[in-house]
């Protein structure tokens, strides 16, 4: 042992593309007592043996080591929010290494993408837009007709976790109503606690934005949120057997039948995963007008070929699964493990663990 | 007299066009006990005394009536937010009928057209826009570099009037930190008070969103200001002799110089008028890069002419003088007559009320 003790703690980071200059300076900057040093590999590779066995700390996205390699780890740290890529590896089976998640640092990127959209949409953006393009000041107003602002406007929004939280956050703001649903009840302040990563400063930590909180798995009780009369209905929910093809024809004419009279019919906001929604249905809903319209970050394939009829579908707004992206993910990231390493230290629980035996 | 005290009130609404027929109805069920009438006028032109004569409250935006028919009239209510475009009118200098404007129903549209034009740039919209128009699925994270949000960012705004105070608040909730600026000091809580009409659920009535606050009409104030390391700078003034031209090159030059390391060069807002800025300087400053960007909702001249420079400045948003349009515009104005009605008849101080002599 000896000197050992008194060795600099090691941060590795394995992940598929470089990491910027400029982002290793600030790591350094954040973590002035350990090494940081990277390792550049394919998509689910391996970590070698001799650059594992060298870390005390892993920063990893799909690269894991072999689990006779992991004797100096303390911590493993995903990237991403889920870690239902690796939960089968033998380093989540077979030893306990504590392993955190990414969880929470997608709430302000989402939510900015998310409200830019409906704003995008409700106040004819294009149109200046395309204007502009041509040197064109048109100021008739007949042009911008419906124009209209979210005051009043009722956001339902399905999944009230991180993402959902910083959405009602900017929403309440806004001058509308969230309505929260969950899958499981939250009857009290407790159980309505997001004990998870929040970014500072952002979210809903206490779960006190919502005028009212709704929950169930079955199909009366999301119908019955359909009906509220919302103006926006929000998807965050995570890809499970239970909430693939949640939403298709019937869910959208629900939506459609209780919109307030003279508001804009529901408009569908899809951050989640492409295949919560029947997208056939979708296309129709929104060709009959029972949706004003869609922000869709995620679709179903991906890459949405050219030529499918979704590219085309009235009002429908596409990104290429772009909304948590940004200049800040990787710091965010990071900040969790920098807290987590305190709480090593202190001997507290880890902020974003992962449960082993919960199977998610 | 005899039947006459049983006569309903007539409201009168002049505008230079046709009132849509769901806004009469909406109308008519907001003020069930008063006659609404229209009057198509054109701008500045005269209410004939036959119309004039019959109206005990009048709407209206730049058409007033001769003194002499004012009679009946218990109360004249502007649907602008400002009135100098008619105080030296004879209505206003030789009769004493309460006036009001509608200020404080800009708030919410502008706000949301500010935080989408923020948005728009700082996540790229049109790379996807474009790309969608194409059908190009673009996953490829290079060409959405540089992309960022909102968390963490400080928001100057130059008149924290009650449209600044809703794009505080919205940016309050993205996670950002507002610095206020006024004229006049306001080291109180009750000097911080906005007492003009706010829309439901919006603004920031008691002033509290501002992490601090700043004031002065000299430059060396207005200079301070401009060094406090913002990342966006909102002008929301009036245009005055003392505002015209206020920023130019040398307050661009301090803008940029005081941004934080790693952040992107400040963003400018204006949604004022085009004169409070030197045209020429901005276009200057966006080449250089000392700004990153701006959204522009006024322009000198406007309309802006095609082959106009600015037109094709780097990173420009443009549009034509629309920011606070919306379907809401002419319900929201008439909610502030309703509020006075009940005002007048219970004597209390009216809401917006201009006050004869002060000039503005």
């Amino acid at each position: 042992m000896g000197d050992a003790a008194l060795a600099k703690e090691q941060l590795l980071i394995a992940f598929f593309q470089e990491i910027a200059p400029e982002t290793l300076d600030d790591l350094r900057a954040k973590f002035p007592r350990t090494e940081i040093s990277t390792v550049k590999l394919k998509s689910g590779e391996t970590i070698p043996s001799e650059v594992a066995r060298k870390a005390t700390y892993l920063v990893t996205y799909t690269n894991l080591p072999n689990p006779e390699d992991t004797e100096n780890i303390k911590l493993i740290h995903f990237v991403s929010a889920g870690l239902d890529h690796l939960i089968h590896h033998p380093v989540f089976r077979e030893t306990a290494i504590p392993i955190t998640s990414s969880s929470g640092v997608h709430g302000p990127p989402i939510a900015e993408w998310t409200v830019m959209n409906w704003l995008v949409a409700s106040r004819k953006f294009a149109v200046t837009y395309e204007d502009q393009k041509k040197q064109a000041w048109h100021g008739s107003f007949g042009r911008l007709q419906g124009v209209h602002d979210q005051v009043g406007k009722k956001v339902g929004i399905l999944g009230y976790g991180g993402i959902g939280r910083q959405i009602g956050r900017v929403a309440q703001a806004l001058g509308m109503e969230v309505y929260a649903y969950t899958a499981s009840p939250r009857p009290t302040q407790s159980s309505r606690y997001d004990s998870g990563y929040i970014v500072p400063g952002t979210g809903d930590r206490e779960g006190r934005i919502p005028v009212s909180w709704h929950h169930g798995t079955d199909k009366a009780s999301i119908h019955e949120f359909l009906s509220l009369g919302l103006d926006h209905l929000v998807i965050s929910l995570p890809l499970t057997p239970q909430t693939t093809h949640l939403l298709g024809a019937e869910e959208f004419a629900l939506l459609a039948a209780s919109t307030p009279p003279r508001h804009a019919k529901p408009y569908l906001t899809n951050i989640s995963r492409g295949k919560v929604l029947d997208q056939d249905a979708l296309i129709a809903a929104l060709k009959s007008g029972e949706l004003s319209g869609a922000a869709l970050d995620v679709t179903d394939p991906e890459p949405l070929p050219a030529e499918h009829p979704l590219w085309e579908a009235p009002n429908v707004q596409i990104s290429p699964h772009v909304s948590a992206l940004g200049v800040e993910y990787f710091p965010r990231s990071l900040d969790i493990v920098k807290d987590n390493l305190g709480r090593l230290e202190r001997g507290e629980d880890l902020i974003n663990a992962y449960k082993r035996g919960r199977g998610y």
